[in-house]
């Protein structure tokens, strides 16, 4: 087993790379069910969009976020870089929980598909995220931002790389 | 000419759908210009990631941001989806400068390839965006964010659907 | 009813525009049934290609081919700007089988993620499309490569701009 | 200095693969040297189409091509399937003139955007591509697809993994 990867919030500074020496320490799964139970550092970023991880399996996630107008662009919706960033969470999520201990998979490319506007009269949306292929350099994931009757407001794909012991290597 | 679109900073709640109709009623390169100046309305988004327009021209537009690790994703670098904020802000406003008043483009999908990870380190980043191709219906664009000495970080690519009188339309 | 659009073969020339005349009179759907059965033009690229249409329903369809070392590039494998013209051919479909007659639906842009090699040894393999959402202006597919045994190859995804009565517009 | 790879055209059945190993065997530019020559092996694609190496230097190549109706899709313009053919061994080609001997690049993902549609009338189009960024692992590289006056066609990114004598490998 291993320990929570300094759920205690004392992480101001330089404590991002320390999180992620601790998530690369344990197995993606095992990190991402922390993950969900709040038992993990949150980034700036986390708390601020005001995203959870509601869902994870083995290849499988979904996270979820209520959209607010401070989320807003100007033309009065959810921001494209905004929906990027939860599916892009979501994609790199499904990808991690495939992943043992030792190993980190960093985004290479990241494509979206916008084909709704998001309000804050959507409610909350959903980005589910799952694997298509795992190879052993590379993984490819793919998400759909849903609302909770399903209808499809983005859709995501991702290709990452996998890393061993190479955090924030340059590919 | 137009009046500024309400530089006061008067624009809690619903403000935002109002700056979009200040924004409609006036030529793209126009209002890109008021914004250069600091005269437009800023959104929550703009303001949290600090980024300003530096530079625009008819179909060409750059802006800058100063990495702050408040952007970091938990692998320690700035989050791919904030990136990709960016550079869609870039990629809409190069498209939105060819514009004449009435109109709006939206972003119907958004590429991003990343290449080096931007930290605090890496210093101010540069969005430089062009327009590829303009139809009647359509415009791609491209962009690079760059540091000062023109490293490229990432590139991005985008179709946006030009939209007459329909500002939140469904595509 | 709709009569078959030159099912005889006797198209050479500018045949092809000829062909989408009959396409644009016909339900999307309609004309895809024809073409399953073999009643309709065939393209030479079609023909050198050797794909054919399997299935067909309402925003979906399944297009097969034999991999044949003639298609393949210099590494010894079937050329991925081949399986993108198969993927390509899925997805545009998957959106004509929803179009009513009068209207045509033109690819704004196509991205293949390639997964493995496709040879004369995986066997006969099948471009999987389905409509992800259609709108009144464009449309977003998506599709996967798979082999007999649902192995995936490679995967696709697609926005089409639906146009009404100008087949060869610029976009 | 090496010998050509095969250029004497007897190269029917498993050939493919052969005229890889030579390839893997010498310089990236070396080679593409050679193929704009004439020099070496032609696959049954390259001749079908009937492209043509133009120009080559580090990083940086273009390929012609006279579209030809055999090329159309049913709406009477080059599929573009076809465009993306020839853009994809543009962008793969300008990444291999950056690669040493034993090394090779393989396509993980290519994203086209379409313009406007090409066709006979439109005489013969370049495919100019040159690469953006080539780490260790990975390169991308961007191309157009231009007529003889520089008008925009189409264009297109792409990924590749960098191999070390693993051809066919999976990713």
């Amino acid at each position: 087993m291993t320990t929570p990867p300094g759920g205690d919030g004392s992480h101001a500074g330089q404590t991002y790379p320390h999180a992620m020496d601790v998530f690369r320490r344990m197995d993606g799964l095992e990190a991402l069910e922390l993950m969900k139970q709040g038992k993990t550092p949150q980034t700036n970023l986390m708390r601020w969009m005001g995203y959870t991880l509601e869902q994870v399996e083995r290849g499988k996630v979904t996270f979820a976020m209520i959209p607010r107008d401070e989320l807003y662009n100007l033309i009065g919706s959810v921001h494209g870089g905004i929906i990027t960033t939860l599916l892009d969470t979501a994609l790199g999520s499904a990808v991690q929980s495939l992943l043992p201990s030792g190993r980190a998979a960093t985004t290479m490319d990241l494509h979206t598909r916008f084909h709704r506007p998001v309000t804050t009269a959507t409610g909350k949306v959903f980005a589910q995220a799952q694997v298509v292929h795992a190879g052993r350099r590379t993984a490819t994931a793919e998400a759909k931002l849903v609302d909770a009757t399903g209808k499809v407001y983005a859709t995501g794909t991702s290709t990452l790389l996998i890393l061993e012991d190479k955090p924030s290597a340059q590919v």
